[in-house]
């Protein structure tokens, strides 16, 4: 068996003046019944949450990773958590890990409506989970393989319709969920989502990076997308070693002209894109090898 | 403290050939630790769902509600369920409730991952709720101000892009809570979503009847939306009553001009519109209390 642990959280209101948390989080077994059946996040998928990879012992990112939690409570109107106690509670559990890595994750949903739909809510319910990655090394070495899919929403729906919370990293993954299968049913690895006007703009659990000559490119997050913690952590490393990085609207075609491509995430890292839509892209083994390298190092 | 029930179910496969599930489902406290915090209802909204008005014992339009679980089930690559079990588990819910309204909730997710991401599913998960449903009076007779939202979607998404799961119930209600939240923002009771291209889709948790003329007409069912089960009983009235019932591509603008409109859903069942956008709609009051009357009464 393979290790793997579970806290649940009270959480705290943000303003909370403590510097002790111990004792607002307790180990749960995380196979037996710890969620009532009346908790939002498995009625309504209402909830936020963050994957935060752990490597020999430590968080990686904790603060982005934070940072977009509250900015996820915003957008859902979800009470924003008490940072520092969350840090606690991370670097409690990453340290657990024995070496290796491990992935944490942190949930919050709204609660618990205990008279169903119109009752009031008790909330929020906070818990975290941990456990060994799946091993990504034929991802980072060999590449993957995806398609592009359709997300349905064109450039202009984000801002247009902030309740679609599409800057949110909410529970409600069914459709990233369906994306995967449908990538998968078409012989690929995983899917890059693209608006209904062609632009690139995430992958259902990554970031896209492509290059273009010398220059390193994400699409712009500017709600439609996620900021990528990894994304920011490869665009320090590359603007360190030479290389210029930039947010722009990237059309499809870009990224099927592009002269190397990756899918960046928490628990995968970079893996190099191989194919796009059936259609060859250059990988740069040594580029990739030596990003994974540095990615796999401590980092706040 | 109100009445109030929870099942869990060991769902059985579709061609199971038993009649007796007694044993299949057991009762739990519905606010004790029933789910594993690695369920993918509460990590992933990751599952599908029904709620069935309960009516004095008797559970209304079981069957079409199992059709459209069954429906959901095939869109989102779930084990079909056992439809015989599941009816019997919903009217054992239902001969347990007390004379009223009552709502039962019928919930599978794709199961537990035990060892997170990437790692292997064992499932499904299945449970059902039941409680006293929220005093709808008021919306009924007086009516609910709406107003549109915009879905992001344009109305070929569903068609061109079936992993954006339009036309099943999945768990993943986290942006149709957020157009509820947006709507109470702006003054109203509800919210009926739009299509980017200015099309009427569905309410968030209820489907649109508009009334033109002698005629009473929703929008088509063409994989955007869900099929109105509380719908569907309505418009069987309607034709009973001598009214022409159809299924049309209604622009925002029949909306804003129509003779009359309601939200129907299965606990609140038909509330009439009074104001779209802030503007007046004609409300009867006498065919929507027949209407009500009519939907009260036990129908499956």
């Amino acid at each position: 068996m393979t290790f793997r642990l579970a806290y649940l959280i009270d959480t705290l209101p943000a303003e909370d003046p403590r510097t002790d948390f111990a004792g607002t989080f307790a180990p749960i077994d995380p196979d037996a019944p710890a969620l009532s059946v009346s908790d939002l996040s498995s009625n309504r998928g209402d909830g936020i949450f963050e994957s935060i990879a752990v490597v020999d012992g430590h968080p990686q990112e904790t603060g982005p990773h934070l940072d977009r939690l509250a900015h996820s409570a915003r957008l859902t109107d979800l009470p924003v958590p008490n940072l520092a106690q969350l840090r606690a509670v991370v670097e409690h559990a990453a340290a657990q890990c024995p070496p290796g890595e491990y992935t944490v994750r942190l949930l919050m949903s709204r609660g618990v409506q205990h008279g169903g739909p119109g009752q009031g809510i008790h909330g929020p319910t906070a818990w975290l989970t941990a456990a060994q990655a799946p091993d990504s090394t034929a991802a980072r070495e060999r590449g993957i393989r995806v398609v592009t899919l359709d997300r349905g929403y064109d450039s202009g729906a984000a801002a247009r319709a902030p309740w679609l919370l599409l800057g949110a990293k909410t529970l409600s993954y069914a459709v990233n969920m369906a994306a995967l299968r449908e990538a998968k049913r078409r012989g690929a690895d995983d899917a890059v989502f693209v608006t209904s006007d062609g632009y690139v703009l995430e992958a259902p659990t990554a970031t896209v990076i492509i290059r273009r000559g010398d220059a390193f490119l994400t699409p712009e997050p500017t709600g439609g997308i996620l900021q990528g913690t990894t994304q920011l952590s490869a665009f320090d490393w590359l603007e360190e070693n030479g290389h210029p990085t930039g947010y722009e609207h990237v059309p499809v075609a870009a990224l099927h002209d592009a002269d190397a491509a990756w899918l960046v995430s928490s628990t995968r890292l970079a893996a190099p894109i191989t194919h796009v839509d059936g259609r060859e892209l250059p990988v740069d083994r040594d580029l990739t090898a030596a990003l994974n390298a540095y990615l796999l190092g401590p980092r706040d």
